[in-house]
This record gives C-alpha cells, structure tokens and sequence, in this order.
C-alpha cells in the first residue's frame, strides 16, 4: 500500500491516531501518497464525501448572502509583505515560483497560503462607496503550505478549501459576520458531519497571522486530541490599510473597510474518519456517505441469481431518488467479502437479499452504527423505513460522539492534576490568566496548548474566579487546553 | 476599469473580436485583470456561469460513469520528460516551483499544465488486473500554462478546467470513450451554451502533445473566427508505455493498459460573449444564465412604491423554485439605467411592473435574445408562460448562432478564392492533401488552418474527389479551415 516515494506523509510516528487515520484512509481508499512530497491524491470514494461536504456548505454560504468567486493562485512576493504579521506567519511556509515560461521571473510568485492579499487587492479597484458595501465573496480553491510535518488529511502540503472574505461599512457588522458563519461552521459539522464542537475564539498565541480575533470549532477526536475543524477570523482594518482599500461613507468621509476572512478544508473528511469509526473501518454519517445504501445479493445456485439480482435491481429503482445507492453484484467476491469491504468503507446502511427474502417479499437490513440487524423488513414501505432509519443513524453517531466528548472533558483546578489528566487526552476546563507564558509552559511540559476561550463551556464549572492552572494568579477566565493535531 | 499593472492582457491589438471580448467581460462584471501577469479574476457573475456550466457537465460526467478524484498541482519536472512529444509540447509553458519552505528544492516542481503523468503514475499503482479496469476518472481543477500572448477567458496563464482521464482493456474501448465524450462537449456546447459546433478530429500538426488522436468541438464565433472549444485525446499506448501502467489480462498477459483524456475549460464563458452579444451588451441562454429573470420596478410617486414592490415580491415568490430571479429594488437607480444594466448582463428576461400592471393583474414582459415587447401580460399562468418563453430564448439563440454558422460556412475550391474569402472569417471547406507542408504554406498566406477533419460537414460538398486547396494534388480527404483563436 505504501511506497518509497513519499517519505513524509509515511514518517514513522508513535501517534496512534494519526496512523489509525492513515490507514483508514489508505485502506477505504479515501486518498493516497503522492509522488509529491506532504501532497495527496484525493481518490474518487475520498473525493466524493468532499462533494457532499462542499454541496451542504456552498449551499449555507448562498443562503447567507455569499457570492462565488475565483482569484488568482499566485501572489506577488511583494504583496504578503504588505501586512508585517502575516507575512511573518506565512512566508516560511510558501512555495515560490522562481522560473515560468522558459525564463526567470523578476517578481517571485507565492503559491497562495492564503488569498486576503491579492483579494484586497482587488477589493480596493472595486469599493468606492458605502453603496458597494457590504462585499460578500467566498472561493472554493486549492491551497500550498510547505508544511514540515504532513499527514493525509490533517496537515497536506496542498489541500482543497473554501475561503471566504468579506468587506463591511462598520466594526460590528464584520464582527456579526464572523460569529455568524461560525456558526454555519457549527452547523455543518454537528448536521452533516455528525461531530460535535465546541465554538470559541483563539489565544493570541494561536491566532490566524493578520487578524484582530480568530473564532474557531474545535472537534475532540476518539484518540483524545482536538482537531481545529473550521476558523473565522475578524481582521479588523489590518488588510484594508495595507491595501488602501477605502469607501466613501455616507457623509462623504474616507474610511477604510472592516473585514473578515472564514475558512474550512479538506481536513474536515479527516475529522469524519477519527470521529466516527470502529475496528472494521469507517462508520460514515448518512449525510455525506458517498453510497447510503448497498445491496448486496445473496444466492447460491445459478438458478437463485436470477431472481435475487432482479429483485436488488427492483429495490434500488425503488429507493434510488432518495438514496445514493449501490448494488454489488460482482461475481468474483463471496457476500462475506462484500459485508467486509463495505463495512471497511463505512457504508451506513446494508440491506442482504436472498431467494428467501425474494419469496417473502422482505429484507433483511444491518446497520453500520450499531451492527444491529434488522431481520424480515417487509418491501412494501420500504423507502419510509429507510429514510426513518437514515436520519436515527445520522442522529445516533452525533449522539455517540457527543457523548465521547462530554465523557472526557474534565474540569481540572491544579497543574498536577493537568499533568497526570492531559496524558490520556480529552479537554480539560481550565481557569487561565491570559499570559502567552503560562500557555507556554503548559504547552512544554504536556504539549497541551488552549484550544480555545469558549463561548458556552461543555461542562458545568460553576466558580465565577479559580486560579491560573500554570501561575496561580488569581483570574475569571475559563479555557479549554487540549492536546491538538 | 483598466489598470497599468497587467499589461500582457491589456496588450494593444488590432483583433476587433478580442477587443470586444474583453470590454464585454469587464463592463458585465464577468472578470477584471488581475495584478500576476497574464492572470485573470473571474468575478461573481462570471463565476457564476461558470457554476452553471460545471453543473450541467459534472451530471453529463456522471451519467457516463466517471468519478470525481484531485490529484496533486504539483508534477516532478522528471515526470514531465517520460514522453517525449509531452516534454516538447507543455516544457516551454510550465511554471516551476524551485524554491519552498525556505529551502531551494532538490526535484523542480511543475504547476501542472494537464496532468496525464501523475495520474499516470497512480494508475500504475492502482491498476493490476482486468478486472480494475477501465478506470474513469475526472477532475475539476486549476491549470497553468505560460502563454505569451493572453486574452480574458481565451486564454489565461491560469484557467479552471475538468480533465478526464481513462484507462481500458483495449484499443477499441479507449476511441469509444474518446469520441462519447467528445458527444457530451457537443451536447454541452448545444443545448446549454446555444452554440452549435463542427466535431471532428484534429491534423497532426494542431494535435495534444502525446496523442495519437484528437477530436475537438469548434465553434464559429461572431468576429468569424473559429474557438477551439473542447478536445477529446485518444492516448494510445503512450503514456501507459512511459509508466509502466500494465494490467494481467483474462490470459494472465501483462498488456500496457489504452488510455484517453478530454477536457473544457472556463474558456467556455468566452466562447458564450463571444457568439451571444449585440452593441448593447451579453445575450445570456436561459440554461446558464446567472439571473434568468429580472424584474425591474416602475413608479412615480412614493404612494405607488409600496403597491409595486409588494406585487414584485409576490410574482419572485411565485417563480422563484422556477427560475434563477432577481428584483432589482435600487432607489438610487432609475428604470432606464437599470433596463441598460440587465441589458448589458446579458439577462435574458425582464419584466417591467408598474401600478398599471398592478391594478391590471398584467406584467410586461422584455426579451433580451429579440428586444421584443410582451405588453399585458396576464399574471395568472406567468410561470408557465415563462417556462415556454425561456425555452424558446434557449432555442431562438441556438437557432441564429446555427444561421451565423451556414451563412459563413463556404465551399472553396482554389487558393486564390480561398485567400480572398478568408479575409473575411468564417468556415472554409476544402479539399488538402494531408501534407503539413501544405497547411503550413496556408497558415503563412492568411493565418488560417485546419480546425478540424469533420465528421459530418456542415455544408453540402458532393465531389468525392478534388484537389488540394494548397498544392493541387489529388485527394478525397475534405476539410475545414479557418482562423482561429
């Protein structure tokens, strides 16, 4: 399954979650390495629930007024230097094209990391007025950050995203704006992907280089650690000043705009496979499985086929405008190969269908969640049936997952504690008295680090002031440290 | 509107065709130049089109059997240079990565200009048996080559694409597939874009770099020359020889697999203004039309505003399941300019409502494809009226661009008629030897060549034989000429 070629997305790691990803995703055919160094394939069954992710998603970016649209994937070098945070965090991390067309370039091109430069850029020749204002654009794009450490999914060299930017009149409309597509964030990942979050915003230490605040959705995975599943920064007028982009307001004062900029990644498919799988392999939430359904036909004798094949062709017209649905009627693999594979790819629901069935006008049905099954399911109805267990599966794995999270969030009052309670993972509640040192300190000794300041915390700590878990000062500020990938 | 900063697409020309692509495109908001030479940001409206077209191709892709899947943008430079007439073809237009990470890289990395290498190079880890094959394969996504000369949308150093790839058991699988899909760019460019095309396969001399065939669509655009506007590549043997991409026959013989690929790109949208358009501005088919009705508010005294807009908002609400619609509400516009705005957008349908049409229960209703008024208009039945109305817009524009095609399509039997002919546009059907000294000769005297070996030729030529338009001998082999983009 793995080759030479890419040594460092296959970096031997001791961390269990990682390699569980990787060979989830390797086996399921999800994706693969790359010849590329830190790239990966996206293979089709991969690509699809990315599809599925993208559908539900640009459809609540539309409804929330956003527009599409496509920028450039070189940036000027010239440009990231604009805004001094920014291009502090990011320049390490940028692939540069030196040599294009047969010569060298005089300005270097930065494969995009990020888009608020060139899109600033732009905005400036396009605002004029308060008129042109609010600008609500998003873009579906690829993205390069050389990143050290990569692992397929989490952390590629390339990956696939939606970036969102956005140009307001006034401070608190782009502060509604950044709450308010976290909160789409929340959505997708609790709805669609099954996976709880907690919503908050960033440290300083961990905010997005060039933002004033940084709202993210942390999910907490089944090996114990926090995956940043979604961020929404508010950049305040750090770009529109870089980038003189200026409106004319209402009493024809100049003024530069406020901005936002939100984003989610393919990354989200890696927080589907380490929230929601079990020894045989994935257990993918109805909403985003490529294949809801499979049939798989059971006989014996030739004589059998037949009949089974045509009742599976039968039953999937039947469900077929409601389901994304599949029959496996391949020759060469026994039905127990077939249970196996699909189970492997995390398929939520299985009907099996045999001559017996066939005669008495039923099916039997195994749920991926929970492996029950559901013996002698009549035909007749069988589409209500299913959309009913459908959404009960979609529910169950939010359920399940939901309850992971709370079993394993702590509310934790002293460093020793912390040290002994961080090593078997989960989030811990923390009192924090907002010093970059303290988080430091906790980070060196526990590679804890706060994953963020909650809006709502998932447990109950009732103390209005506690102590700094690392300097015991005296403060009223609750966080969440987790370790993080 | 223009700026200083991109000037290889801002390039003074002659080409009056071009000219006019380019005001189209930036006055319609479909684009605007970028700051990165010869790149281009396709702004919400554009894009917007570009999501109809994708919409309506990626059902077409799927319908046929293909899966989505992303590789990487990333190809080794040693990659490239495994087929020799790829090398040749793509090196002189690739942009090279060298430097990443902070560090010079050791392997140069291509952006990639197509991708049949890589995806080669994951075929030869996927594919073993006959029983894998064939493998359909597509993927949307971004390309760059570093074309000297660039046009808005025509041709751009980074345009958006899909890229199929496939790989069969046999030669005779591989030109099935590869002329099936060039029917579903006909049927794309036909029913959606309105704009009938000649498909045919390419000379040796305009084919893919690494092909053993190409077929293309070519449409006829208003200026009289030809736009290549889809290809479809029977591969050979070529790529699956240069990767190692072999499969164990039902004989258990390793056989080199036959591959294809075929892709379309966002020059589409050019190929869209530039068939569809009068002095007033875009004539959008309904099928991929961003708005396919506006709906533009009249009144006087502030007393009938609130009757107007209440009625406007009641008609959207009745067509908006139907219809991509849109009420234009501006106060600080008047209807004129709002009429010129939509004009100009290319919307295909507008209907005008006043108190008139109030009290009346009528609408007016305007067609952009014919400038036609539709006075009194009942408001009872208007979605079914505008459901066939639409229809006939999609039809009527197919219609007059099918008439364009005819009446500029000429049979020529000389190279002195052919000379004068050419100068101004349009198809010239002719006889040619096959000789690329002879197409050479025509391409120096007057700019045109072979667009295409035509399936079917559009116009009657009954001789079976006659003489080359170039050197005069002999040959039954009829073809199309023209200048082209």
């Amino acid at each position: 399954m793995s080759s030479a070629e890419n040594i460092e997305l296959q970096e031997k790691d001791t961390d269990q979650g990682e390699n569980l990803l990787a060979k989830l995703a390797l086996e399921a055919e999800l994706a693969d390495y790359s010849p590329v160094k830190g790239c990966m394939v996206i293979r089709p069954y991969g690509y699809s629930i990315w599809e599925q992710i993208q559908s539900a998603l640009d459809k609540m970016i539309k409804e929330t007024g956003h527009q599409n649209a496509y920028f450039p994937l070189f940036i000027p070098e010239s440009f990231l230097q604009k805004e001094a945070e920014h291009v502090e965090g990011f320049a390490p991390e940028c692939a540069v094209v030196t040599y294009a067309g047969g010569k060298e370039l005089e300005e270097r091109l930065v494969i995009r990391p990020t888009s608020e430069t060139i899109i600033n850029h732009m905005f400036s020749k396009w605002i004029k007025s308060y008129r042109d204002l609010p600008v609500l654009i998003n873009q579906w794009a690829n993205i390069v950050r050389w990143e050290m450490r990569t692992r397929l999914f989490l952390r590629t060299t390339e990956f696939l995203w939606q970036e969102g930017h956005t140009a307001h009149a006034t401070y608190e409309e782009a502060i509604e704006e950044t709450k308010k597509m976290l909160q789409v964030y929340k959505t997708l990942s609790e709805e669609y992907l099954a996976i709880p979050v907690i919503d908050g915003e960033k440290t300083e230490r961990e905010r997005f280089a060039g933002a004033v605040k940084t709202y993210c959705i942390e999910g907490l995975m089944k090996d114990g650690k926090s995956l940043q599943m979604g961020t929404s920064h508010y950049l305040g007028q750090n770009f529109s000043k870089a980038f003189d982009t200026k409106f004319q307001d209402q009493n024809g004062q100049l003024q530069f705009v406020y901005q936002t900029s939100w984003g989610v990644s393919t990354r989200l498919i890696g927080s589907v496979v380490m929230t929601h799988h079990d020894e045989k392999g994935l257990k993918l939430p109805p909403k985003i499985a490529p294949v809801q359904i499979v049939i798989v036909p059971i006989y014996k004798e030739s004589t059998e086929k037949d009949i089974v094949l045509k009742k599976c062709k039968e039953v999937e017209d039947i469900l077929s405008s409601d389901f994304r649905i599949k029959t496996d009627s391949r020759d060469q693999y026994s039905p127990g190969w077939k249970f196996n594979h699909w189970e492997l790819k995390g398929v939520p629901i299985r009907i099996n269908l045999g001559p017996k069935d066939v005669s008495s006008n039923v099916v039997e049905i195994v749920r991926r969640d929970t492996g029950e099954k559901l013996r002698n399911i009549p035909q007749e109805g069988l589409r209500q049936y299913l959309l009913k267990l459908s959404n009960e599966i979609q529910e169950n794995l939010f359920r399940q997952a939901k309850e992971f999270l709370l079993k394993n969030t702590f509310v934790i009052n002293n460093e020793k504690e912390f040290v002994k309670k961080i090593e078997s993972g989960g989030y811990l509640v923390c009192f924090w008295c907002e010093s970059s040192t303290c988080e430091e300190n906790i980070k060196l000794k526990t590679k804890a680090t706060v994953r963020c300041i909650p809006f709502k915390l998932p447990v109950d700590q009732n103390q209005e002031e506690g102590y700094c878990i690392s300097c015991n000062k005296k403060t009223n500020l609750k966080v969440l440290f987790a370790k993080a990938y």
